[in-house]
Formats: C-alpha cells, sequence, structure tokens
C-alpha cells in the first residue's frame, strides 16, 4: 500500500463498531495508540492514532475530534525529516491519515527525554527553577513502566538494567540538533521532549513511537505559550487547535 | 567539655519536662535528632539522639528505649574511625552517651546513598533484582526535601542546581572503602548507606549527619538478615537489640 493510495481513503483499521480486517492481529493496545500486524508482513507493525488525550498516567481522558490524524501527521512529518537527515527510525509509511506503517521494532523499556529548558518533572524534582536554559542540552532517562509511573533512571541505573543509554543518548541529542533547528524556523522553542528507541530485525538501533505534540514541550519563541500536551493537562486550550497550528507551520518547511 | 566528663553524666541537653539550660539553642527539630547550639560556641552544634524511630517519611513512628544513645555511640564510633583515616568529618566528641559535639556544617541539600548490593527503592523503581551486587559500588544522589519524598537525582541534576557531585562521590566511596573493611570484619555486608555532606567555616567539605543502622541496610555476610531500620520497616524485628549487637561487635575492631 503505497502512501498516496492511503491518503484517499479512511482509515480501515480502526473504525468505530466495524469488525478488524481478518488478517490484523492487535499487538498492543496503548493509550492513545494501537498496533497492528497484517499476517503477510510480519516484520512491520500498522500504528493508529485514537481521537484520545490521557494525563497523569491514563488517569484524565479526554476525546478530542481531529487529534488521531494531526499527531499522525506530524509524526509522518518529522520521522521523514529525520530519515532524510540520516536518522534510523522505524517509519515506513503513511497510508492513511492516522494510520503509520512502521518496522516491527524491539522496545527498549526506557523513555528518553531530552531536556533544553527546564518545566516539568525536572522542576517539580529539584530545585532548578522553570525557564532555565540547559546549555547544553541533558538527556534523561525513565523507566517504561505505567504502574511504577515511569520513574527516573540513573545512566547506572541503565547500565544495570543491562541497558547502554550512550548511543541512545547520541542519537537524542543529534535529533535535538535537527528539532532545534526546525522549530526555531516555527517560531517556537522545543522545551523537551520523549523518544524512545527499539531494535529491528536486523539489530540496529532505530527511533520509534510517535513525534508528536502530546510527547513535546511546545513554547512560542520567548514565551511559556504552550502549542503541546500540557494544554491538556493544565486545562488551558484547545489541544487540536494548537496542535493543527504546528502542523500547519511544519508543513511549510518540510 | 571533655568526652569523658560527658559520659559520666546523664545528657543535658534533652531532658524531658526538664527546661533547656538558659544558654542553648535549638537550631534544629529533625525526625530523630534535635540542633543545639551553645552561645559561647557558635561554631558547633550538639546533635541529640532520641529513643525514636520513623519510616515512610515520618509517617510511621514508634520510640524504643535505648536507640538514641545506640545510634549515637555507633555513630561516634564509626565517626572516630573515618577521622582516624583521614576522612574530614564533623566530628568532634561524644560529650555524652546520647549526644555528639561537632562543627556546624553549611549542609548541601543532597542525600547521597553508595550502594554495594541492589535493595530498597533501587529495585523498585528498576528491573534491577534484590541482592544483586554492584562490582563497582555505585554512588546516587537524592534530594533533601522531605515535602517531595526525597527524589532522586542524576548527576546532571545536581550540577544544574549548583552544586558539584564529585567530591562528595568520592569521598563516599573512599568512606565506603572503610566501611567495607570493617563491616566484613563485623560478619555483616553493607548493603547500602546514607551520607550527608556540608561545609564547615573554613569552607572544607566534611561528612555530617549520623552515621549508624538508621542509615544503612547491614545484612548477616552472605544472607538478607537484617540489623538496621528495615526490621521496623517492614515490623519484622527488635531494632535496639540488632543495632545493639552492631555496636558491641564494632567496638571489638575500633
Amino acid at each position: 500500500m503505497s502512501g498516496d493510495e492511503g491518503k484517499e481513503q479512511p482509515n480501515i483499521f480502526y473504525t468505530k463498531g466495524a469488525p478488524l480486517l481478518q488478517a490484523e492481529t492487535l499487538l498492543n493496545e496503548g493509550k492513545v495508540k494501537s498496533l497492528y500486524r497484517m499476517a503477510d508482513e510480519p516484520e512491520k507493525v500498522y500504528i493508529h492514532f485514537h481521537d484520545k488525550v490521557t494525563a497523569g498516567n491514563g488517569r484524565r481522558v479526554d476525546f478530542p475530534e481531529g487529534k488521531g490524524k494531526t499527531c499522525c501527521l506530524i509524526s509522518a512529518l518529522l520521522f521523514e525529516m529525520l530519515e532524510k537527515r540520516g536518522i534510523r527510525t522505524h517509519y515506513i509509511d503513511c497510508p492513511s491519515l492516522d494510520t503509520l506503517l512502521c518496522k516491527k521494532l524491539e522496545i527498549i523499556p526506557v523513555e528518553v527525554i531530552v531536556r533544553n529548558i527546564a518545566a516539568g518533572s525536572i522542576v517539580k524534582q529539584t530545585t532548578i527553577t522553570e525557564g532555565v536554559v540547559f546549555n547544553p542540552p541533558i538527556v534523561e532517562y525513565f523507566l517504561k513502566d505505567d504502574e511504577k509511573d515511569d520513574p527516573l533512571l540513573t545512566s547506572d541505573r541503565v547500565r544495570l538494567m543491562g541497558i547502554d543509554p550512550e548511543p541512545m543518548k547520541e542519537a537524542a541529542l543529534e535529533i535535538n540538533n535537527h528539532f532545534q533547528i526546525l522549530f526555531t524556523l516555527l517560531g517556537i522553542d522545543i522545551v523537551d521532549f520523549k523518544l524512545e528507541f527499539g531494535y529491528d530485525v536486523h539489530g540496529n538501533l532505530c527511533l520509534g513511537d510517535e513525534l508528536s505534540p502530546d510527547n513535546m514541550r511546545l513554547w512560542k519563541k520567548g514565551t511559556k505559550e504552550r502549542f503541546d500536551k500540557d494544554l491538556f493537562r493544565k486545562d488551558e486550550g484547545d489541544i487540536v487547535k494548537a496542535y493543527k497550528y504546528i502542523l500547519k507551520e511544519m508543513r511549510k518547511f518540510i
């Protein structure tokens, strides 16, 4: 299935009430995305983005129309940009407006956060003030475990879990360079963002998951005006409108 | 006041119901210790150890008789040993059985944990199994802030708070070497322990706080039989009996 064909038809993988196609297998039902596999494509996954947003580790939920497609399309644009810049990602195609076709990865159970400006948990759990600029940026690790509320990990803890953090850190900082260039063009400060990595069937480290304002903090340049999920977390505005603005601006440059 | 005079009389700094001596100022009332200052000794503090134990950041409390003196005397022995080994500490003297006389420090708001074996929060917040031996040992940092429940800090977070973790790490590992030698003689595995550091009036980094089984995990060599505060945390036995055993054994070697 090519990207163009997919874009002409509605998403076929998750239609409310409609039965799943026989050949599909639901691999994983995440908080706002579902992963499917086709019987004849065992090394690929379809990531379907729902019109859903959660906060507080799923304790707050809403279903804003258009969110799934917006996050999917922003992700597709950013993955395409990174691939062009030589970053290895799981992205293959965007077969419909709310679905990505990706390489199946063995996901590393560590969330990687790049921070350019202090916000969120680093402010709550230290004496560092919100808005402080990190120069150089810092990379942090969190255990991917909702039951434990995704606790912070030191590099030592990551290593003692049998995971080498260095290749992820190196890739994360390179991705950050590309993001900083793009978002500067958009008049946006990319405050921080979350990445997930995994290994493809050939053992290559690849960037996985999604790349959307659900996993980023985006502030209008030099201000704290938000264009990210904090709008929902703090009940401060319409996230779909903000995400669509980001998508529209991004399309001018990618 | 010399150590000998102090040991001959009951503690004069905190007698239930008795008024404080006029010259004393209560500087800080901790969870199990109180800090006093004498008017004519502004650069010194008296640390009084109460017969009190708390767990869960003060949510559980008990008042076991003899605990204050046992923790105080273990601390005195360990500080004396470390001073003899060239480690700079706040310890001056042990003027009574439950009171230490120490240099006044400007305390660094970071708790330093040395881990030789996996136990406690590192097991709860990672995939590392209890009992795994860390070779080399690791040093971790936690924010000293009860209201925030003492969150874990990365080295980056410590540095961004304006604190250089390296001199504390170096001292902590040196202290660990001395502790490992001593506790091996006692037939005890020193699983982990907490240290606090501060600066004296001359700007020297000094080891502060107390050094007792309240701030350590001590397991009978090769087993998980506890001689530390986990006995109280897990309601598994008499902490004063266990602490007194440690004190008695320690006296054979220090």
